[in-house]
């Protein structure tokens, strides 16, 4: 036995006895993230004195959390959001330079292969009582006009519901579109006013939502994927300028340089415009 | 719009943001432990700068933990185990003066209702190779024996399983005993010699430690759960000293003071013999 070499797990070295685990083998990515994990969850626990009740208590959650999830719910997505995690790694991972347009957290909502339609189309196809004209201009930081953005729109409808959410009851699509933008730079579509809605609150997260005594709202935003190559991607949302949740989106999605002003229309069947103009940042070439 | 005295996420400002939500109505304790649990997660992802796609591994990881549990199967305990998170929560909720005997970790297979014996009764009921006397005496911090104590004993059977891992393989109850000290303090009972074995690693975390180059064998040990009123519950284990995995248990539940001896018996149908005294700490008065 050589058991007085060994440095067996302690509440002092709890870290290191876990970290020196760690093969020659691993990816040295891997052990990086794995051994920062280790540290920071047990500062935690040390932090709190978690106790063994507590700790039963997470067991559980994070188990009822997983077993949320199915092909439809993304339950340990919902609980990233609201922990501000989801939004956290979308920071770090898109830094820009002042004066480029901001992004925030993609959503579940998104949908692949919408077709391009002509500027101008109106996305609603379920009858649409606050019609909305979105409008702007697309250019680099010079302020110069880009040609060949693809712009990729999605929203919920007017009862605060995305299409992928009642399958057979919205048309397919709706609210949905992709446009390319001419020389001028510039895009300009119909849709609707959207609608604040809560997150799904019928899980775990809705019941952790309420013991911490917050609500499950977002608020009303249409979304917006701006992309053309040479340049980041900006996926992001415009926020209802006024809306009631600004201040308490739930997932902390709203970033004051992406409320947009809805300002009323008199006369005429569109009752709402919305301009909202995107500067892009060249991608840096590796 | 007051949206320029309000504190919205940014980057820098990530924790306070999220922190900011809790609900003037919510649980002192409960907004403690979130809040900090938010601090110290903030800090992990801003320490590694986590990317898009490795937060997508994980959300995927932590979803399929959680669908691994059912009934028989606790993967997210078998998480915390290999993180060392459950020997963590141990250490911290059962700190006892120098001398007495040390907690590890309870693991998943104690079982209530198993009824009381007679002194030295043979608690292996598939007939063992190589049977173990198991001998000691209970006293208090200052050495008296103590009467009553209530020794609940668990181990696997000569392949490396519990009873309740194999129902209807292994008889009921099979290498599990329960029983009483007298005025002497003495217990002693007849066993097996434990054998080391896996922790199960068909699923999310057994590929984790994969990845990380660990093995997933817990060094043999003999489960003792002590228990006196008016005396902290020892939850503990006796490891077979000489194990070729005592230095590196899938769990870190092995401490130096655990390590038990089991020397091999001459003649006879006993082939070991495993002293361990334990040491009760007077428990707190509230």
């Amino acid at each position: 036995m050589t058991s007085q070499a060994v440095a067996y797990f302690t509440e002092h070295g709890s870290v290191e006895a876990v970290n020196a685990r760690i093969g020659a083998g691993c990816d040295a990515r891997l052990a990086l993230v794995m051994s920062r994990l280790v540290h920071h969850l047990h500062a935690f626990v040390k932090d709190v004195a978690l106790t063994q009740e507590e700790w039963g208590l997470a067991i559980d959650f994070l188990t009822r959390t997983g077993q949320m999830c199915d092909d439809k719910r993304q339950e340990y997505i919902l609980l990233s959001d609201v922990l501000g995690v989801s939004m956290l790694v979308d920071a770090i991972n898109n830094r820009r330079p002042e004066g480029a347009t901001e992004n925030t957290v993609l959503g579940p909502f998104h949908v692949d292969g919408v077709p391009e339609m002509p500027m101008g189309t109106n996305i609603c196809k379920d009858g649409a009582k606050e019609p909305c004209l979105f409008e702007g201009v697309v250019t680099d930081l010079q302020g110069r006009p880009l040609q060949g953005v693809r712009i990729d729109v999605w929203s919920d409808n007017e009862e605060g519901f995305y299409d992928v959410q009642q399958p057979g009851v919205q048309p397919e699509h709706n609210n949905r579109g992709v446009f390319v933008t001419g020389a001028d730079g510039r895009y300009w579509f119909e849709g609707i006013k959207p609608v604040s809605y809560p997150i799904p609150d019928d899980g775990p997260v809705g019941q952790l939502l309420g013991r911490l005594g917050r609500h499950p709202y977002r608020p009303a935003h249409m979304h917006f994927m701006v992309s053309r190559e040479g340049f980041d991607t900006i996926v992001t949302h415009t926020f209802v300028g006024g809306d009631a949740y600004l201040a308490s989106d739930a997932v902390f999605g709203v970033k004051a340089s992406l409320i947009a002003p809805f300002d009323p229309v008199e006369g005429g069947a569109t009752k709402w415009r919305s301009r909202f103009d995107f500067v892009m940042n060249p991608r840096d070439v590796v």
